[in-house]
């Protein structure tokens, strides 16, 4: 700490964020000192904006500044992709010519979080499925154990509905080496081998 | 990015810093987003209170609040450190029993960024010689190029001073391990050797 009051309140508002530790944070706040005026009025704008305007999308529960996100007023389909947070929903955009909607979990069921099925949006899910005409629903939780669990738990959910429910292909990496590759990833390739 | 109009405005103020890409932006953005309305409000506030309340220690050149920092208006000293930046000085205060008072020269001599002798505090140094009781500097810029070359230059400023001049010892780190010093800092070492 640097024994300057405002100077160590603002390092201690670094180490808000996730992995940002002390040094990072004497490093950024030496960095905010180092700007001009108008810079550092921009980010304390942008922070209060950012804050105030961003809420859940009523639909599908991504984050956005309207009542109604971008791609739920402005795309039609038939297949819902089920992810744990707005995040993914970015990565998932960058795939091109999907063709999907959205829904945000907002966490996935971790009983060592305290975290059960009414703790995440998917009483929500339920009611989409069961108001619109979907015909797949894609989980695209995480391959990690609460992923795994949210997205058995959500498929037994499904299956009344006669709804296909797909999940993501796990294997190798893409552009990946073979001799990184952990063991349960490999078990997984081998096991879902595809003839070509 | 988002596609959403403050949530980008938000991951631009964040790449700002420094080593800050695209990615870690986004992350502390989305960071803010789930934070309390109390935090980020006092996140805003501690950029622009740092930003307002900061500025150069009128003495030494160090970040402070006030007109003169608290090592200056505290500390009785005829040694003083000459170092690059503010950090250097919180790295310093570091080590146990210090009497040296400091002088922040806010950078280096460095052609290459256009930096001359007159761009970073040395008047100021001089000044401050001239008037007080010091019997010896010790140059505590880093030894990189930069570093040295500002050294060399002030050392011979302060020559005519009659003043002791010293600089920090290099060599192999405390703590470390033969085989990772560089070729550099061993030859620097061997040099160096002391009698033990």
């Amino acid at each position: 700490m640097s024994n300057i009051e405002s100077m160590d309140k603002l390092i201690n508002s670094f180490t808000m964020l996730q992995g940002v530790g002390k040094k990072t944070a004497e490093r950024y706040a030496y960095n905010v000192i180092d700007m001009t005026d108008e810079q550092v009025e921009f980010f304390a704008k942008s922070l209060q904006e950012a804050k105030a305007n961003i809420h859940y999308c009523s639909v599908c529960g991504n984050f956005t500044e309207k009542d109604v996100c971008e791609v739920c007023s402005s795309r039609k389909s038939d297949t819902i992709c089920v992810v744990k947070e707005p995040k993914d929903v970015i990565a998932l955009e960058k795939v091109r010519k999907q063709n999907f909607v959205y829904h945000v979990l907002h966490g996935t069921i971790s009983p060592l979080e305290g975290k059960g099925p009414d703790d995440i949006r998917i009483k929500e899910l339920m009611a989409r499925l069961n108001d619109g005409n979907f015909k797949e629903v894609i989980l695209c939780t995480n391959p990690d154990v609460e992923g795994e669990v949210t997205a058995n738990y959500i498929a037994k959910l499904i299956k009344p509905f006669g709804i296909k429910v797909t999940r993501l292909a796990t294997g190798i990496q893409m552009g990946s080496d073979l001799q990184y590759a952990d063991e349960v990833t490999l078990t997984k390739a081998i096991e879902d081998r595809k003839t070509i």
